[in-house]
């Protein structure tokens, strides 16, 4: 490996790509079979500690990578916070896997960009194929297909994230408005969705140029498992309408992320149609967990809506990042989103783009960005090496611990589970009315987290504190959750012969 | 590696980690051996080739990595379009080098999710100091660092692509002014670029809410080597002033990516102060190149600038995706992409996000998506695997090439130049003039890329086709560009002599 001198820069020589990888294969494989020894949150929370490790400029002269991996090990693992810690039970879990790291690594080795068909073709051809068997996986209509039994008609692409799926879908619906009633509208355009859709639905409104005052975040209720209903929705609409404004786009969610409530997609989907707005049905976490039949109930009604979004990154085994983005009219999206400059047409031979249907896609225009990773690769790997019937097991196995760590919960009576589960996502609290329950399950949250042996984080519900569990590492067993649950109660015993 | 059992499904086991991570690695270092060999551009450009070689739908049951990479190689690869290939001189290079990789490798392996400070301490930290590394490397002025010698106070995030930069810029500047003018103003809202701008500037200008109307696409010509005068914009803004629209934002590009021209950052930077516009320097490609002290100067005047990007993934080693984003009001960003949800605030302990200024950065606030992945570990790999010294010599090594290129061309009486060569894009034709000969030079660059010896493509300068030449693979050296060259002097001979 060594030190390259200058005039030997071979960046991607095969046998220095070969001594370097092999070495940060052998560093990973090391990290993994260590990682439950880390504290899973980083111990030293002291901001600044790697900044003042490192030097103000970058070196003058290359290193061997054996010596770079050593700074890794040294200075920034015990800075981070591990989420492949199998006790990482905070925010929602961001799945590694061999198979996932595996396409990654090829996609990133081959580091072709699927942004036009005559780019790569068959990095294009394989996100199609993979998004129509992820589609066919969790149940969704053929409209939402390039190639159904039905036609298809749809289709799907690969986006990083959440935020970037609703972005180019309120863009597409924005478009399609402002068409109607002209580009001085925007200002007219309303977006809804309740008090418990992600945050960054209302960033994504106000990054396509949806007036603030036109969020309509519409309340939720316990009676309702903090669902949106039909009802609270279509009296927002009427009011708005009302006054001159014009509904835009509706966001649905399947799991949302505080508590994993499940908005009814048919009935928004009713609502939605009656008043012309896009339906968009985000299942970002949960969407994983309809690839068992016992969950697709939750998408039913999809039929009803524009465009649907899964993260197979978050409990799907993918590696960061890959969100698929299926919808029922890729021309209303294209529409929103194509350029054809002169650097990009297709002079240099090659078949017309006009051959879309059969597959010839340009995804740069499904997407905010020109150019783009080929995540089809890694979601190709992560489906042929554990296969459906692997991934079922995955997510049962999951469910099943959240499953085992609810009824802990609940049969310890100084604790009470806060709403209903019904995924891997466990919200409890101790019990406690007021202002001082809050305050002691914060204690409770905080000190668990200081101690380094497992990390949660937390949500409030109607007023009320709650600690969230989030279950689905790759790593995870059933002895990691058994010891976060003693660990809660031993901590909370503490805590309360204290008080 | 073998099958796994559903019982035993284990996606991160080490050992099955480290043997099927070893024989991708091994799968690509023959592919880095072998790549030269295949077509540069995919050979069989019929839609649909590998669609349909796939089935229908995901398999049912697991499958070994070795059956998996086999079919990469025999389904996958002769599909694909080889941006890897030494002799891939198209669009711009898209760098993947042993480093970039090894850095990629670390990152999707850890899989740690930087986006708020606490959920990753010390990759949050490693991403502001390579930001600052960078901006030294390219002679920023202090105002875009977190810490600078005159205090910094600016600061970097890595984002996945110029387009986002640019529509996070957009939007901060957009913000900026409704906050002034009122929600209602966005319609009088004005952007400015050259018509040698990316196109992708007026897609992130329509997907922030700007009137397409109001992109002001401003001329340039040959007298001024295709770059936008501040004379122009000034006479632009002038007149939109006096119809009571509100400039709002002018896109300087250093580097164009039709032909490389560069726009006077100085002037249009004073320009854009007079009128209170946002000025963004796009720097995507040639960005790198000013890590070399003989093109820092094309940067003068980056002081005026409100923000500046540039795209390590481009011609940086830097596999994808990586793009450097630098603002001088890390406020400004923020106030427009900020988002505080109750499961995202730090109630389980841990230090106040306000300690910012001390590098516990929440970078979710400055980029499209809450999730983000871990990219300094990859533009660090690469600054310290190679230095500083390396890196420049990487640079001028295909600066050296591309001239070359250059005059072999202009020492052919039957080629022309067209527009001067600043960096590694060398753009050329035959000459001979009027329709006649844009038909001969479509018929020629179809016929060298039809050839699979080498890829390049086109664009339009004043009317005329001309032949775009980007050297900056990782991999190409003298004789692949010689080989080009030849490449083509000969398949124009068959044409010309056809005529």
């Amino acid at each position: 490996m060594g030190s390259l001198p200058l005039d030997a820069l071979q960046p991607l020589d095969p046998d220095t790509f070969a001594a370097d990888s092999s070495a940060v294969v052998d560093f990973l494989a090391g990290y993994y079979r260590d990682v439950d020894k880390y504290p899973v949150r980083a111990a030293d929370l002291e901001p600044g500690r790697l900044r003042r490790l490192l030097p103000e400029a970058a070196p003058e002269f290359g290193e061997p990578a054996e010596r770079i991996l050593a700074d890794v090990r040294r200075d920034v693992l015990p800075g981070l916070t591990h989420w492949q810690s199998p006790s990482f039970f905070a925010y929602f879990p961001m799945n590694a896997s061999a198979a996932g790291f595996a396409g990654e690594m090829l996609s990133v080795g081959l580091n072709v960009v699927p942004f036009m068909w005559v780019a790569s073709p068959a990095a294009v051809e394989l996100e199609a194929v993979v998004v129509d068997w992820m589609a066919r996986l969790v149940g969704l209509p053929d409209r939402f297909l390039f190639s159904g039994s039905g036609g298809g008609g749809g289709g799907g692409v690969l986006q990083g994230s959440t935020c970037e799926a609703v972005v180019c879908t309120l863009a597409a619906a924005r478009d399609r408005a402002l068409g109607r009633i002209g580009h001085e509208g925007i200002v007219k355009l309303v977006v809804y969705a309740s008090d418990q859709t992600h945050a960054t639905f209302q960033k994504g409104a106000r990054l396509v140029g949806i007036t603030p005052a036109n969020f309509r975040v519409v309340p939720t209720a316990a009676a309702s498992g903090y669902a949106l209903t039909g009802a609270a929705v279509r009296a927002a609409v009427e009011g708005d309408v009302a006054r001159g404004l014009v509904p835009l786009y509706l966001c649905a969610t399947v799991g949302t992320t505080g508590i994993g409530a499940v908005d009814p997609v048919r009935e928004l989907g009713e609502v939605a149609r009656r008043h012309g707005m896009w339906l968009h049905v985000d299942a970002a976490y949960a969407g994983s967990a309809a690839i068992c039949p016992e969950y697709q109930g939750y998408l039913d009604g999809a039929e009803l809506a524009d465009s649907v979004s899964m993260n197979p990154h978050k409990w799907f085994l993918t590696n960061m990042d890959c969100c698929c983005l299926w919808v029922a009219s890729p021309a209303a999206l294209t529409a929103a989103l194509s350029t054809d400059p002169e650097y990009l047409k297709n002079a240099g031979g090659g078949k017309p783009q006009a051959a879309a249907g059969a597959g010839a896609i340009d995804y740069k225009d499904w997407q905010i960005s020109l150019s783009r990773r080929f995540r089809a690769m890694k979601l190709w790997f992560v489906l042929r090496r554990y296969g459906a019937a692997g991934m079922r097991a995955h997510i049962r196995r999951h469910v099943a611990m959240a499953e085992w760590f609810e009824r802990a919960v609940s049969a310890d009576e100084r604790f009470e589970v806060v709403a209903k589960r019904r995924f891997s996502l466990v919200c409890f609290r101790l019990r406690g009315g007021g202002g001082g329950g809050d305050a002691m399950n914060r204690e409770l949250l905080a000190a668990v987290n200081a101690s380094g042996r497992a990390f949660m984080t937390h949500f409030v519900v109607e007023g009320k504190f709650v600690i969230r569990l989030a279950v689905g590492g790759a790593m995870t067993e059933m002895r990691h959750v058994g010891d976060a649950w003693e660990l809660v109660q031993r901590t909370a015993e503490q805590l309360l012969q204290r008080r």
